[in-house]
């Protein structure tokens, strides 16, 4: 940590912050600039309030300088961490050179949809089937998912086509029967800043996908990791789903930069929404193209059989055709860039 | 609803949108226009997803014409709702002449902080304690607040002051506690969109005090209050804390300009946040003026007796002697525009 | 500047970086912490491209001390800057006790409209009449503005009113034609980035209304107004007017916080525009409050006589009548912050 | 043009709005909703100021359906267009089949320097080469540009190598000597809305890269295309580099749906910038390749013999051997989208 003094601060002003320093355990360095005097502290700030000393006299700001994410780090891991969604099941591993597809209907709204389009994205080429049957929507008078049944037929699904399950869980009551019907957890953006179901997730020993909130920034995002891996859970999968901006042609907008940045800084796979990371389906195979282009170590694609009748997210839905079309184009991308699809 | 046609988009491609249209038990009126064909929907489009009828050929775009929400907005109910903190207790009530102030810390950190706190709050002339037993923070390993314990000393707080208190619940288990010893239930920006503790919030009978989500439309804040009302509890007091945005002196930007407009579309009451919606001390007494200029409702202010060594928050905390000055500029700012404080 | 280092940098790696800092003029103190060595470096850095430190091998980051403006800054000058619009005029100054209002319509459309709106204007209690003889406009195909024309019914309206004129220069050739005309030069948000505009305005002797782009950081707002100053010209009013956010209740968000800060970092006046920084007429009365209550030197303000038929930005005009009643209520929140008007 | 009532309002009211719809020589169509009244207006709005209508009594809001822009619109020109940097020179082509690079260094430095790096882009396969001889900086202390002395050594470049020669144009004045020299006139972000200097370019006979505010809205961007078209001038690239976003790990936010949504509603070709789209060089490849993915149709990249002595913006600039490999990396993304490099 850097604490900056405003000019003209006192010595018995800078002296009083080298108090709080030394009370915060950290050793401090005083350095008398031209201009400013800055106070350079020296040991683990990670787990200190630091922004108090902002409130100490004579203090312009306070420059924290180490991030405060641990497990989720690079430092922490180097090697990248590969997990598979269906646990000892390598054809369902995420974070190796094989970019990993999953996909399927935003919300499961019949057994005979379910099983449907689980057929067709398992003939895509996909190895996870993505579906919801608790399903957080803006409005309280729209559709709410089917709960358990939909878990169900999900369920059925994987036994049908060994796809891995992945589904939302909403809230800590939900998470016994998404452990019992399906293989990863997903967390949604919404939710990124539930710490109470981070951590109850951080407690069980299935996969989580957890997605960005759509505002949160790139420490928050890590840091909503590390509350599930401080628990106990290392596998957790980062997703990015795009973020709120002014821009009005898409619902949010994709920034892709963050593949390889979150890569730099932490050894867990990175997936792209490019679904909810535009809400337009003529923009998502383009968006995909692009994410496997990035580095992306998977896609989650939104995948309808009949879209126009979809009870939720239609409007950035693909069919089944375009989805196998999706595939196809990124994987010859996914070679581009010495990885395998 | 509106669905513009593309140019030159064929007359089946017309006549199959107008199936859709009717499929959904509206009427569609189909106008040619010199560039474009439009086709306007009447009847009730709130519960549909209309979002579905872009992806049908021929279709550029669709046009809600009617908000989302029903019994949040001013159309439901005409006159301004009044809600009291306490119940039957108008001296705790918002939404009336009187500007009211709830106040305290970010977190409950002992009996004698939270007492001695609690006078100088009530002192300063505010209606309501603030302060967290419960804490949502970002990083795992910081302070998570002290539970039951710290709503029992809340609760000792309302005893010697007879300020209502204020306190976030973050998950449904923790709601029993909370309504036993709170008198309104915060909801937090990072659980705007918990829909599940929203749902089970509105079947309570505590007032909730529900604060916009940091990247959340107008619409979805609405559709947020709309949860909590649909189950049948109709004291919401909406809370603006500010948004994120690009700038880089504050945490959060605070949108005075949502007052006036919440209060244009809904009924419910609306108090600012200052202390989030700024993060930095320093701005916090001219925004609290500007908020009660603008018609707020009430305002909800951080304060601490000793915000340096505040174990969270203390950044954004003003001392009880700033507080009582914040409180007597902005009853003077109150009177200016036919408001009490 | 401090330079922190990679973790595991090697020692000649910080050599090396610290040879860099030398070759700048700068003196360098290495720090080794318990998990990153950083580089505290003494010596004024404001005109040194200090970013690119960050390509030299085992640099993490690169954080600034000093602000890199200083002209506009509190340091250089402690008491405000008081402006008058009309050199020596007391009675058009800002920046003082008096809050001052400048209001008129967008555009000047014909002779009898600006002297029409000009007299009420000065009767509702303004000091300066804004109007655009020449229109930044997003389409080509919308009124551009009268040009020269316009200017001259804008200085007969200061004579039959003795109001301020105050009117934006689009570029380097228009800038004769204003100063001979008009008494304030305004730089809309557009332009508030074209360098050699902002230079041209800092040869002249009039005082420059310079609007914040509608992305502009406070640093890069602030670096504008230095560009005046630099060139010798002391005389610039800032005006904050809304920026770009996500938010769809109003073309663009009014951060009021800027106000306090800018008065806390800068000497120079602050002023408020509500029109273009809610982009609504029933948005203006409310967010003109609040700007007085927040402490804003001035307020500039859309009236047009007949908004329906305004040629530009008809839509967050208001009328003399409404605009008499602003500036009514604004006079008591004025006086309840210590001001008058 | 669509203009939606409120609830309740009177015949009175909707007959008045019909009236102005019809004085702006559009035909009404009145239809009557379960709770709304909307006029569907007929006939060519795009030239009106239509959002006068919203403060005519009873008028809720008015939704445009023609996007206001004409000549860059695919509804124009339905094939893509082809643009030679240098006239007649089809190697030199941005918008077909084949992927251009252009790159160079932020800044013209010296006659060795910008020969140097010529010769190395021209060896990595570029068909541009950029570089600012007038350059607009945030700080009026910042180091301004070579100025004319600088176009005369990239005219010299271009005579080396035959690189075509893009140059920023920051004003008026500046295009005699831009003409004179370079092949391609580039506007830059913050000159965007710089209306006056976007008419001078569409009077001139050499192709404009254009790049998009950073944050403006696409709209905003097709109609600053206008400006230049409308003039005369069909020759504008498009240039995605980057808004402005809360995003903390990047400068600027590269939004990549962009490149496809361009390229569905714009004849125009479209390039982009990954160098300020991220302001960071080690996130520069990932997002070259991702904008090939993307469907760009060129790349316009900062590289610098020396980035660490770089005199602007040295951060996000590459090495020359860095740009080599981001070639031939990208030319196999190319190959994979069916494009060429």
């Amino acid at each position: 940590m850097i604490i900056v003094m405003k000019p003209g601060a006192s010595a018995s002003q800078v002296e009083r912050v080298c108090q709080f320093v030394r009370e915060m355990k950290l050793k401090e360095n005083v350095i008398v600039g031209t201009e400013r005097t800055v106070i350079a502290c020296v040991g683990d700030e990670r787990y200190k309030d630091t922004g108090v000393l902002e409130l100490a006299e004579g203090v312009e700001r306070v420059v924290p300088i180490l991030a405060p994410y641990k497990m989720s780090s690079r430092e922490a891991k180097l090697e990248r961490s590969q997990i598979s969604l269906i646990k000892n099941n390598p054809a369902t591993t995420l974070g190796g050179k094989r970019v990993g597809v999953i996909a399927g209907p935003c919300s499961v709204e019949s057994r005979a949809q379910i099983l449907e389009v689980a057929h067709a994205v398992k003939q895509a080429g996909a190895i996870g089937l993505r579906g919801g049957a608790f399903k957080p929507r803006s409005s309280p008078y729209s559709f709410q998912g089917m709960g358990i049944e939909g878990l169900k037929y999900l369920a059925e699904a994987r036994e049908q086509t060994g796809l891995a399950i992945v589904t939302e869980v909403m809230s800590i009551e939900q998470l016994d029967a998404c452990c019992e019907y399906a293989d990863v957890l997903q967390i949604g953006a919404r939710n990124m800043q539930n710490f109470n179901l981070l951590s109850a997730c951080g407690e069980r020993r299935k996969p989580v996908l957890l997605k960005r909130g759509m505002s949160a920034t790139l420490e928050e995002f890590m840091l909503a990791a590390e509350y599930i891996l401080a628990r106990g859970n290392p596998d957790v999968i980062l997703c990015e789903r795009g973020i709120r901006t002014f821009e009005e042609y898409v619902r949010n907008t994709l920034p892709l930069a963050i593949v390889p940045e979150l890569q730099r800084v932490s050894h867990l796979p990175v997936v792209t929404d490019p679904s909810h990371g535009t809400g337009k389906s003529h923009l998502v195979p383009a968006m995909c193209k692009a994410s496997v282009a990035a580095g992306a170590d998977g896609l989650i694609i939104e995948a309808h059989s009949d879209p126009e009748h979809a009870m939720t997210d239609g409007a950035q839905s693909v069919t089944p055709e375009v989805l196998a079309q999706i595939v196809r184009d990124c994987r010859r991308v996914a070679v581009a860039v010495d990885r395998d699809m």
